[in-house]
């Protein structure tokens, strides 16, 4: 039998078909044994990939009524708290109150904000949400932006090592995150020529990087110059676009997160062992994905053609059907114990040794 | 690796905390190894026997525009449908188009329709669902009305054994149900004389009664009186009310009811089949919570008491949160391939023996 005492609030989009936002995170805690309490920031009838979706957001009215009527109830009992995709500043306003909320009465809450604004250098949200996530990074155990959230977070622009640097200790000092972790982070050659031997992959091509960033809780004063303990591995990439795989991540990722009972150790932090269930699992699932994706007769499979997509959005919407995440075929790599040993983040050595400690670029 | 190609669309109400409508149903079925496309009905905060709740109800402009969005995208692709509590007449209308659209582009879809409206004597939707809840019947394969919605549905006081049978005769020829399942039925002297003695528990109280009854795909003529076959099975009362018992139940009878797996056998039907998984686990999953409920501190598990649940709101509150089923911490049951014996629904031979034909009473 499963016993967990832990009880995780999930506050993301919700769609009725396919697996993005709470559909991909949802399930996965409660087969890791969480109860979840689900929030539903927007009920659309799919992603917003598919071209076209019908349904509604919620509003930070709707919002704030069911926050103020779980309090009254003594239902806003969360040990760990999960934030999504929150469409505009309004609704993402009433979030902030009830994080900031939630962390003053239980400091010790493991709070996982996944900053998602966009990805590949767009913006999809508005972008008055921009400093509503800067005000919550304080109140976050962990965030998990993609390259180019780091990028609007920290409004430096990722180009050389030392911009990495910068950013990260940007996240770590200005606002005071504890645990960042960089996941689906694309193949550049400057990048991959900083990495460490025990991690490079053979071609700096056809991988992704996953970077994990933790604090430690205390600092010794002769290590001043490491903001952080850094890990990193890479993962083979998987042709195509998947819809759900940061939600995924990010579920994964505060599912298998256990400071407390993570005996110290130099080679990993609590933060990078979670880190390396959830690329290991996340990337099981995937090829499981792809692998069902191909069996699928050629009209389902089409290739991107913006052209062609225009005069018929089926060959879009069917791209997008059939590359769907396989969560519920692939539920028992979800609960598995054993963590494949490929996919385990190594430590970075010397990742600040080159840092000159300037926030400011 | 759980392989199932099957797809369920389910339509019923959401609540951030606990486990009633969609919470009740989608986790279990996911389990089962089904991909859920999952509508919201409501966004509240908790279910209603709390007292207060937050959120808001999906309109049916809403629930169209999911719907239409579901159509033009090729996303209706459900090979089951579960609808439980919808409220109002115009959003059940809403749902009873989608329901006969995919009806007939799919004839074989297995649709389980829960009406749900009410219990205990109480209707709690508005009167004007019951119409088109009658108008609906004809399109479910399973319908699991509990004893109050059989009286309402059918308009037959349920007062002796012939009216029992007059009911369900009104179901099957006159709305043309083909399987029927009652669970939770409360002891009734008169009822519980009329088991067989196969079935009949040792007293009648601390037992609740659970029937299925099957109208056979072909009839044979000579036995023109038999309407259906009827099984039956008791399990021991558990103390208290729990919420989602009934949404619970029904997604357990649809993830097991398999009519084309099922060989043919006189002792049980796919419908007694699927009945007495479900009751089994529902049944073990009750005992898991019951037992954690009365680990719980005294002030969390106060007796209902009208008067002072008035003066004091948080005693129902917290008498309601410790009675919130235990799907996580149960979750193997949930997924157990073995059936408990004492739970096997067993043949109710001569059930129709005495009835009149007559479904006007």
């Amino acid at each position: 039998m499963t016993q967990h005492p832990e009880r995780i609030l999930s506050i993301q989009s919700h769609v009725v078909f396919g697996y993005v936002g709470g559909k991909a995170a949802v399930f996965p805690l409660q087969c890791l044994g969480y109860d979840v309490d689900v929030v539903n920031t927007v009920n659309f009838s799919n992603h917003a990939g598919y071209g076209r979706s019908g349904g509604s957001k919620a509003t930070a009215e709707e919002l704030n009524s069911i926050f103020q009527s779980m309090e009254e109830n003594e239902l806003l009992l969360p040990s760990r708290l999960l934030t999504g995709y929150i469409p505009g500043a309004e609704a993402l306003t009433a979030v902030e109150k009830l994080a900031s909320k939630l962390k003053h009465v239980r400091p010790n809450m493991i709070y996982l904000l996944d900053p998602v604004m966009g990805d590949a250098g767009r913006l999809y949200v508005a972008a008055d949400v921009i400093p509503v996530y800067r005000n919550m990074l304080p109140l976050a155990t962990i965030i998990t932006p993609n390259w180019f959230e780091v990028e609007v977070l920290t409004e430096v622009k990722l180009k050389d090592f030392a911009s990495v640097q910068r950013a990260l200790a940007i996240l770590h000092k200005r606002y005071h995150v504890p645990d960042v972790v960089i996941s689906s982070i694309p193949a550049t050659h400057w990048l991959w020529e900083s990495l460490p031997s025990a991690i490079k992959p053979p071609s700096d091509s056809g991988f992704l990087l996953c970077l994990s960033s933790s604090v430690p809780d205390t600092h010794s004063p002769s290590d001043s110059n490491s903001l952080s303990v850094v890990h990193a591995q890479v993962v083979p990439l998987i042709p195509g676009y998947f819809s759900g795989v940061g939600d995924l991540f990010a579920a994964l990722l505060l599912g298998h997160f256990n400071p407390i009972e993570t005996p110290k150790c130099p080679e990993s932090t609590a933060l990078s062992i979670a880190a390396s269930a959830a690329l290991a699992k996340t990337h099981a699932l995937l090829e499981i994905t792809h692998e069902q994706a191909m069996k699928l007769p050629s009209e389902e499979r089409l290739p991107s053609d913006d052209e062609l997509d225009r005069v018929d959005p089926l060959r879009r919407t069917r791209r997008m059907r059939g590359r769907e995440l396989a969560l519920i075929q692939g539920q028992d790599i979800i609960r598995g114990k054993e963590v494949d040993k490929a996919r385990v983040l190594k430590l970075w050595d010397g990742f600040w040794d080159s840092f000159d400690g300037n926030l400011d670029a």
